[in-house]
Formats: structure tokens, C-alpha cells, sequence
């Protein structure tokens, strides 16, 4: 607790449930506000550099998270449980998440420049000289998550953004694994110090419990924030945001079960294969991803009996990993413990039994559409390795239960050409419904690009408007500001008639 | 009432207070659900719409409102008080607007399309095709301002950007001006038949109170809410809208009081004059204007004196229009009775009395700023010609009472040339709080521009991360999807390689 209670906090092997030395100071409340001070102090000065520099400082980030080497790798993949060689292509992701935003930062066009010259000659009005440009919002509050140390943590994707929007940032470290939260921390702070920038550009904090997120949400010089976890913990900070005399926006990616269609010539074609390639995504770091896909819809037929008799078999030769935390471990078991235990639901496989703490097996469950229509608890995400086929009449029920779906990061449909034209009008509900849309795939892949959307309708965000993954979401941290009849010399450099980048002029590329 | 206690409302003359026929029927509760289920089922159809439909349907509207002809303009200036000049130029921007989002709709940047091209031999993971666009939100929920009877209300901006957007639209039209609105909703739904689109892709409803209102943005199957209007209002249908199940988005605008700055050359040079222009902006339509200039900022000086003295002349011999509504005209009075009793105010001048029903003269005060900062209650609007020169003792103050100050519409600075070092750092502490920066100008002209930004931050707007005039407006109504692999025939038909129009193609302009 940051009142003094626990004056430090260890890092936990997943794997073992052992601690870790050393320990890390918790931050108090004093620590919250100093650090939301400084960010304010250093907003005024980091938003005034030019491109040039603000990408530079995000490839120096990305340098010393390079120059952190293989302790960086063993940290993470201790504390968190995942495979070094995930842990690595983790950190690969997030050094080229920083510099894609560095050529983000470059390349100008988030900045949205609109000049719509003087008319000063207009019957019956003259026209003004107007110019827009995007703005940083101010200082943006960034939570670590606890399923991604390092590419949706302390150096993540939000802190990249809001860097890159020309945002300062206070991060709030995630408490499952402070050792690689207190290396990337460092780094961050050895990049902006070595390009110069006033230290409060990055403020970081850390400790266990809700208080100092609370505070940190609430502090009136906070004007956004992200977040990637619970439902619970994201409607909170939701609340939070709103309750403040200033309102902000809050970025909360919380709840999604990716549902999975399968259409009726690809089930008759490779149904089995369907169902192998399943598992596997159903799997992947023991099924902690918030793409993971939680359910699956199709037509009861020959095809969806061999899916689910192939998934059955995969599954049940799977050995577990460790999961990230006991709590994830614990809200795990209950989960799936009342799936087991809904007389409407069937166990259609578990996974093999781990040994010592990775005691949650894989989970394979099936009902009927009937039952899924009249129990909204079964739609409810169940964070790891579990999923739920949901077996449909034909096609109207399919469609039935994919528009009764909430909010959505992802949607798939598995489909042969035979299928295209039923599919169709279900791509036009699927598209109402969640942020990605993927053919013939699985959702557990986040591509880090241009026309990337990791975001959705509530409650799979708390704002679908914008994505946490790829380049758009720069503009997450934006606002526009238009400057009217400002004399050259007082315009922002990247507004005036000589400055070069990409400008709608009367709403034409220029 | 909406539960049967009045059954129909009349519009008022603002100039008589007398009653004008015919009255209109008051919708019911169950009227707000038919048209929010309309507005769903017709959603799927009119976002389906291309762009060229879409246009059409846009500008039809506009010939519709158009054919309106004279009798439009006499219901608005009769029941609203504004001269039939205003109204006039009112109703070509309502037009000029329609078709400016027709060309924004053909134009089809506002789609934002990009695309990754899938790379198959990518180590050590093959990349998937990615396909971004920005899809409509769903049914938008709009409130008729009392202010802008056209602009900003039954056919105004935000209904003009969601139906742009592909949004369907349920105006909730303004009390004060309902046969105003029942003309202009007419117009609106014959060009929907006339263009043989859905009913529902444009629903109305009306009556007096918030009941109607509420159950409104209450209504599961609305999508996002555009309000201009008071704090009060605001306030209120962000809280209905962040309590739903599914939290939405509101875009209310409601209070500002935007600052102008008077820099001491141009003051030195022409206060005399910046007083009787300033005059002019104030008490335009009767100062009823969310970019009304509120508040005026400088250091004490023999110009200053010179701008109050000829202020105080010319509004003293402004004679007043009547107000737009009797709960305007009261809330004008009470708010200015609230800074005349305050002691540390001292009222510079009244306009002339009116006559009758225009009793409500302008007003200018004055205090120094150490009372300002020391009362929060001098920096809240008073809707109205009323306007509070805040006199400093040097530059440091005048920075000191512009970084205190609330989120605003727009931030003035009158300057000459010998001002701009002065004036550099005052607009950067400007653009953190405001929407629109100007120079030399008034704030009360709105451009409907590209580059136009009407918006701001908290609680200018509860969104500051968007504009409610220009195209830019676009944008509120829109969220991004990303399709990942889909057969081409599955696309939408923007997204095929195909099809012509902007994109980037791996970030870069194709």
C-alpha cells in the first residue's frame, strides 16, 4: 500500500511462486503527485521540439531496451513465466514499435495541417486564415499490463504513442513484474536524459494495490490515460476519469471473447486442421492474450465434429505453462470451474495436468445456442486457455448469437469459397461488432502497422474509437487546435507557407 | 411533458412573448424507442450507401431547405428574435455546410483507408494482409440548439457530419424554435424518400423538459450523442451516457467565455477602436454565441483606459434585441445581477433600455486581477451580451489569469508587431486551453472550413479531441475496423486494390 503499509515489493517467479530479489521502493502518493508535476513542467518544453528530436529520443529508447541485453530476456520471462523465446520476440516488438513511431513522428501526417488561406476579397465576409494542426492532450497516465511485460508495459505501446504525440508520460509499473519494469524504467530515463529532455518527460511509479492508480487517474494535471486489464479495474478507472471536476479520456482495453465462426464448407473441408490450428492459438502463452479466442460458433454438422474431436485430442496432449499471476491463476480456475459446472455446458477436453504451480489446464467446453442465447454468463471473457464452442441450428442462429455478442477486439470466420456469400451479411454484423475483422486466421497475432486496429466497441474498450496497437494510435493522445489570422513569426513552425510535410490546403493535398 | 401531462407546445415569439400556431404534438417515450429502432434498422442499409448516394442525399437536403424559401426564414426570425439578415446568413451556412460534407463524403479521405499488403516470405513470421477504413458508429442522437435555430440544430452541423459519416440521425428538435424545426424536419424527410433511403435514417422527436431527452441518450441502440447548449445540459447527458450498460460517447458543447487579449501596443496604438469592434462582437445577436467574448485581459495602461472608455460608449448606446427565450433572458439577468452585487466588480456600462420584452440591456464590468483569481465564480459564463475586463497590474498577471482559466472555444489576441516576443509564450499558454487561437479578430465569426476547429477542452466542450463546425467534424461519428486476409470479394468495395480514391499503402500516400 502506498500508505506506508508494505514499504517495498518483490518480483515473483511465476514458474515457482518464489520471490525475487531484490526488493523496489512503493511508491507513495507524494511520489504520484511529484511525479505529475514534473510532468506537467516537462509537457510545455518536450511539446515545443520538432520531429527530429522527438524521434530520435524514441529510438534512443529503443537502443538502451537493446543495450539491456539477455538480463533484460531472463527478467522478463522469470517474472512473467512466458518462453524466453516469446519474451524475445516480445522485445523485438516493442523496439520496432518505438521506431515505426519514430518514422511516425517524422513523416508529419499525424499532425492532420489544414490551411485554408485568407479570402480577404469574399462577398459578403472575408475569409480569415485558418490553419489546424493536432496537439498533444498533456501528460498521459500509462498502466503496465501484467500479459505483455514489455510490449503493452512500461515501454509499451501507450508510452509510445503519448511519447510520440508529444505527450509526457507517468507510467505505472505493473506489480507482477517490477524487475523488468524497473530495467525498461531505467532505460526510458537514460534516453531522455542522453537527448537532453527535462527528466519529467517520463515519471514512473509503482506498488501493489489500487490507491496509487487511483490517484495517479484522478491527479488534475493528468489529461488522458491507458490502460490494458480487467473489465473490473477498467470501468474503475472509467469511473475515476469521469468523476473528476475535468473530465478525461481513458484508453481501457478490457474484455473480449473473439469469437471464432466457422462456416460450413471450410468445417467439410478441414474440419480437423480447423480444429489443431485452434488449439494452438487457444494456447499460446497459456491463453493469456486479450485476442485470445474464447469462442467459437458454428452449425452442428459432420465438419464441426471433427473440429471439436481434433481440438479435443490437441488439447488433451497439451502441457501447461505457468500463469503470470496467482490472482490470474485463481479468477482462471473460477472461471472455468463454473463453465464445468453450467448444466448446460459439456467439457469437451482439458489439458494435460501441470506440475507444481502450473495447476490450470487447458479448457474445451461446448453448448448449444439455445442455452448460449439465455445465459448471458457464458459470454463473459475467462482470461486463459479456455474456450467454448457453441453448437447452432443453421445459419439464422449463427447469426443470432454473433449479433447478442458485446463489444469485440476481434472477430473471425473461417470460410471455403462455397461459403462467401452466406458469410457476407455475418462480416456486416461482425463489423458492427468488434475493431478487427479476419478471414481464415487466428486473432491471437497483433501485427504492429499502419492499418492495425486493436480496439473495439465497449466493452471490449472503454473508447472504440481508437486502437492500441499500430500507428493510428498516435491519435488517441491529439487534439486539433486551429490558428486564425496568426501573424507568420507567431505561427508553430510546421503551420507556415514555407514549412514542408503533408497539408490539406482548402481540404487538397498540397 | 413526454408521459401526457401537455400534449403539444407552441412556438413563442421571442420579440412579443405571445403564442404562434399551430401547435405540435409532443412525442411520448415510446415515440424516442420507435425512433431509435428505426434509426437502428435503417442504419445497416444507410451505411451501406456509397459515397455518391450519400452526397446526393446530402445536398437534397439542402434544395429541400432551400424550397423552404421565405416562410423558413420568417418561423426562425420570429421565433427566435434574430433579425431576418442573421437568419438568412444562417441559413446558407446550414446549406453551404450540407454540401461542404457532400464533398467531404466524395472526397474519401474521411475513411482513412490504409493498407499493409500481406509479405508471405517474412521471417520469422508471415505478415497478413491488413485493410483499415473508419466505419460509422451507429445511430447518433443530435440536440437542436436554441441559439442557431438552423446552424446548429435540426439540419445542423452535427446532424450534417453523422449523416455524412453514415451515421442515422434522431434530432431531439429545440422547443424554442418548433416550427423552425418541424419545417426543417420535414425537408430533411422528404429528401430521404426522395432519395429512397429508409425512413429511419432520420428520426425526430420533441418536446419541452429533459424526459425525452434522457430516455434519448438512455436508448441502448443510440451510438453517440452531439449537444450544444449549457453546462448544466452537458453535464448531465455525459453522466446518463457514461451510466448506460454501453458508455458512448457525448460531444456536448456548453460553456465558454473566451478570452480576448489586449497586448499594449496594439492597445497604445488603437484602443479606442479594438473598443467599439469588441462592442460590436458583443452584443451581436443579442451576445447570444458560444464564441461570445466573455472576458478581456490586459495590463492597465492609458490604452486600456482608451478601449473601456469608447466600449463603454458604444454599448451605451447599443439598444438590445430580445432574447432567444424567457429562461435565457432570466439566466442573463441573474448572472449579471451576480457581478454587479460583487464587490470587487465595478459596471463600466449598460446598453440602452429596451422596450418591452428586450429588457435585458448589455453589460460591461470590470475588476483587477487579484479579485478574478481569488473568485472562480468571475470566470463563469453569463450568457449574454455580458462581458468583465479583467485589468492586470503587468504581463506576469496577464499570464497568470490566462493559464488559470477553464477549457475555452477560442483565446483572442489583439497585437501589434512590437507585442510578438511578449505575445510568444501567452499562445502557448492559449492553445493548451483552447480550440481556436486568433489574432486581431473576433471569436464570434465561425468559419465552416477545413481548418476550422469549434471545440475545445473541458468543459469548453466534453470532448476536446474534436470540432462540432468544419469537416473535421467528420470524425466524431467514425471508428476504424481493420480486415485482415479477407477475400477480396468479401471486401468492402473501398478497400479492394481495385478501388480508386486516397490511402496509404505501408504508411505512404499511393
Amino acid at each position: 500500500m502506498a500508505n506506508g503499509q508494505t514499504a517495498e515489493i518483490y518480483g515473483i517467479a511465476a514458474a515457482t511462486g518464489q520471490r525475487i530479489d531484490p526488493a523496489y521502493p512503493v511508491s507513495s502518493l507524494a511520489d504520484v503527485d511529484a511525479a505529475c508535476r514534473a510532468a506537467d513542467a516537462a509537457f510545455d518544453v518536450y511539446r515545443a521540439t520538432d520531429a527530429e528530436t522527438r524521434a530520435a529520443f524514441l529510438e534512443e529508447i529503443a537502443v538502451e531496451i537493446e543495450r539491456l541485453g539477455d538480463s533484460l530476456i531472463e527478467r522478463a520471462a522469470t517474472e512473467s513465466g512466458l518462453p524466453v523465446a516469446r519474451i524475445t520476440g516480445e522485445r523485438g516488438r516493442t523496439i520496432g514499435q518505438l521506431r515505426l513511431f519514430a518514422a511516425v513522428v517524422r513523416d508529419g501526417r499525424w499532425r492532420e495541417i489544414r490551411i485554408d488561406p485568407a479570402m480577404p476579397d469574399r462577398q459578403p465576409l472575408p475569409r480569415p486564415d485558418l490553419r489546424l494542426r493536432m496537439v498533444p492532450l498533456g501528460p498521459v497516465a500509462v498502466f503496465g499490463a501484467s500479459n505483455f511485460p514489455l510490449a503493452f508495459s512500461t515501454a509499451g505501446g501507450d508510452t509510445a504513442a503519448a511519447l510520440a504525440a508529444g505527450c509526457s508520460v507517468v507510467v505505472k509499473g505493473h506489480p507482477a513484474h517490477p524487475g523488468t519494469d524497473a530495467m525498461i524504467a531505467g532505460a526510458i530515463g537514460r534516453a531522455v536524459s542522453t537527448c537532453g529532455l527535462p527528466a519529467g518527460v517520463f515519471g514512473h511509479v509503482r506498488g501493489p494495490g489500487n490507491e496509487l492508480g487511483s490517484a495517479l487517474v484522478a491527479h488534475p494535471l493528468i489529461a488522458a490515460v491507458g490502460f490494458t486489464g480487467s473489465r473490473g479495474g477498467g470501468l474503475a478507472l472509467m469511473r475515476l476519469a469521469q468523476e473528476r471536476p475535468v473530465p478525461i479520456p481513458v484508453y481501457a482495453e478490457m474484455s473480449s471473447i473473439n469469437p471464432v465462426v466457422l462456416m460450413p464448407a471450410a468445417l467439410a473441408a478441414r474440419g480437423a486442421d480447423l480444429g489443431r490450428a485452434f488449439v494452438a492459438s487457444l494456447t499460446m502463452g497459456a491463453g493469456q492474450f486479450c485476442t485470445n479466442p474464447g469462442l467459437v460458433v458454428a452449425v452442428a454438422s459432420d465438419g464441426l465434429d471433427a473440429f471439436e474431436a481434433a481440438a479435443a485430442a490437441a488439447l488433451a496432449a497439451h502441457a501447461p505453462q505457468p500463469m503470470l499471476t496467482a490472482g490470474i491463476r485463481d479468477a482462471y480456475a473460477r472461471g472455468t470451474a463454473a463453465l464445468a459446472g453450467n448444466a448446460a455446458v459439456t467439457q469437451l477436453a482439458t489439458g494435460l495436468a501441470g506440475d507444481g504451480i502450473a495447476s490450470e489446464n487447458a479448457r474445451l467446453f461446448a453448448t448449444d445456442a439455445d442455452a448460449f442465447l439465455a445465459d448471458r454468463a457464458l459470454g463473459e471473457e475467462v482470461f486463459g486457455a479456455s474456450s467454448l464452442v457453441v453448437r447452432c441450428r443453421d445459419a439464422e442462429q449463427v447469426r443470432a448469437v454473433l449479433a447478442g455478442l458485446e463489444g469485440q477486439l476481434t472477430a473471425t470466420i473461417h470460410l471455403d469459397q462455397a461459403d462467401h456469400d452466406a458469410a457476407r451479411p455475418l462480416i456486416s454484423v461482425l463489423e458492427r461488432r468488434a475493431g478487427r475483422v479476419l478471414a481464415n486466421g487466428w486473432p491471437t497475432g497483433v501485427e504492429v502497422a499502419h492499418a492495425m486496429v486493436h480496439g473495439g466497441p465497449f466493452p471490449a474498450t472503454s473508447d472504440g474509437r481508437s486502437t492500441s496497437v499500430g500507428t493510428l494510435a498516435i491519435d488517441r493522445f491529439l487534439r486539433p487546435v486551429c490558428y486564425q489570422d496568426l501573424p507568420a513569426d507567431l505561427l508553430p513552425p510546421e503551420l507556415t507557407d514555407e514549412a514542408g510535410g503533408p497539408r490539406l490546403v482548402d481540404g487538397h493535398p498540397a
